[in-house]
């Protein structure tokens, strides 16, 4: 029995075969061109599954089902794609549409959800039972792994771990509310920061790192300097992570979980950060003394935790 | 086959006989002289089990198990009290000690987490598959029954709900930290602001209400007040819901759960509160349109929801 993993993103549709065990034994998969129709799209990504199992030869009685991870809001209990602002999709029934396409059951829910999954059963987070996975990009998506289950919550809508207020007169959200999580900890809130200290700081060396273009300031440019030594960049990496170290202290009393995995561009700073972030939760653990501490993880499947991910989704 | 829910209060030790289907066939218990050592205690629970089933002639074997509630930190997988300031007790192998005196498995968990079972299981939440529980009393205790099971985290340490920072720069909390969801939720939170709206207004209907004795008022004063038409009354209760309102939000962002369950003091204003609180959330709901509603209910098992919610422990 294998299980298809689809992972949808911006640029590309990405599929693999996999087995029960995370082992991947067939990739396949298209460039999109988000020119086309959604249905097009879909029935692009039909044809392909088809002739991937054509391919391989396998039937599709030996396919125990077709996994689906994709960005916005999706519904998992219909398998409707509601809105995707990356994909411009709408109120596009994916699941049903794939299963009319390839006569094979199959499951959908949201990209951040699905890389939970992938991390719990394959990846960093293989060894626990009780994970929350904060992905730290453009916004801060996030994933909950609960009694060695992915919690989707209502309709798959839970888990919007970036739009927890911490500051109710804080920095404004891109979801309308003002002091999310996101606000603080997401790469684009990391790249704001810096760019702010960039102006402040004419002599940092942030301005070397992005050749005096200060729009080519990122998540990593702050990180980078620091390690030179740059007095500035250390200021802002500080200040990003007891914002980081904030929101994870609350979800460490909310879930008391094993570990934390961070995913996303800042993640790729490893140690370096997530070092940074255990102390100040060891720092400021809640209450009891023998309150279990934290571990704080970085995922480690990369560009295979979408379809893995997805293929868990019906395993 | 019958289930023994235990219940250890401040004041009581409250004891049933419940069946599978929530049914209490037999009650016990007694008052507790929190003068005796902790050992002692311990011995007169195993003695009053005892005692119970020799009256209603049923035979260890017959029994499913021993599941308890118990205020403080519980360690849920030790079995241990580690400490309980209500109780007094310090590194009590609670679980041990009663399989021991009774020849019967036993369980434990910390009593805001049996509530939240009892209600998922027997009570207001008894047709949810996602829900949150929020006591409102001294603190704010939390419960979580996520994908039909409860979720107690590490050691049975998660779901400390009260402990969400929601203002970096907020209130003292108990805890040591500033902020958290519990100085502003709690009833203790509410007393104080009604104290200190008394304070300010000498001609509020409050200073009636507590016949002229501020120490006197409590997490009830205002809503009563409030009622009666008190515009300084009126106020604190906006207030108090507008904190409440603000921490739940982002309960359903992180869970999106089908309802919100309050018990406690507070919650005894059922619909007058409840109300209030879902038309904030309909207003500040999260995102996209169509993310569903969250019900917010009060608890109905009252004072049996303890034994019920222990019993479930080991059902």
């Amino acid at each position: 029995m294998i299980y298809i993993g689809l992972d949808i993103g911006g640029t590309n549709i990405k599929g693999a075969f996999v087995t029960k065990e995370g082992k991947i034994t067939h990739r396949f998969g298209f460039r999109v061109d988000y020119s086309k129709t959604q249905e097009e799209i879909i029935s692009l990504i039909g044809d392909s599954i088809k002739s991937a199992l054509k391919e391989k030869e396998i039937e599709k009685e030996e396919v125990g089902g077709i996994g689906i991870g994709c960005p916005g809001s999706i519904n998992s209990k219909t398998g409707i794609c509601e809105y995707s602002n990356n994909l411009n999709w709408f109120d596009l029934p994916i699941v049903a549409m794939i299963e009319k396409a390839t006569g094979i059951k199959a499951k959908i829910s949201n990209d951040a959800n699905v890389a939970m999954l992938g991390e719990a059963k394959f990846g960093v987070g293989k060894k626990y039972h009780n994970l929350v996975l904060l992905t730290l990009g453009t916004g801060v998506g996030g994933g909950l792994y609960l009694n060695d289950q992915l919690y989707e919550g209502e309709e798959g809508k839970g888990a919007e771990l970036g739009h927890m207020v911490i500051d109710p007169d804080g920095k404004e959200c891109t979801c309308g509310m003002k002091g999310c999580f996101e606000a603080y900890a997401s790469a684009t809130a990391l790249m704001k920061m810096t760019q702010e200290a960039m102006k402040k700081h004419k002599d940092s060396k942030m301005w070397e790192m992005v050749k005096g273009d200060i729009t080519k300031a990122n998540g990593i440019t702050s990180f980078e300097c620091a390690k030179l030594g740059d007095e500035a960049a250390k200021e802002v990496v500080a200040k990003y992570e007891d914002y980081l170290a904030f929101g994870i202290i609350n979800y460490c009393n909310i879930f008391r979980p094993q570990a934390i995995i961070l995913g996303g561009g800042v993640s790729s700073q490893k140690e370096y950060l997530t070092d940074e972030i255990e102390k100040r939760l060891k720092e400021k653990n809640y209450g009891f003394k023998r309150t279990p501490s934290v571990k704080v993880l970085v995922s480690n499947l990369g560009n295979d935790a979408g379809v893995l991910g997805a293929a868990a989704l019906v395993m």
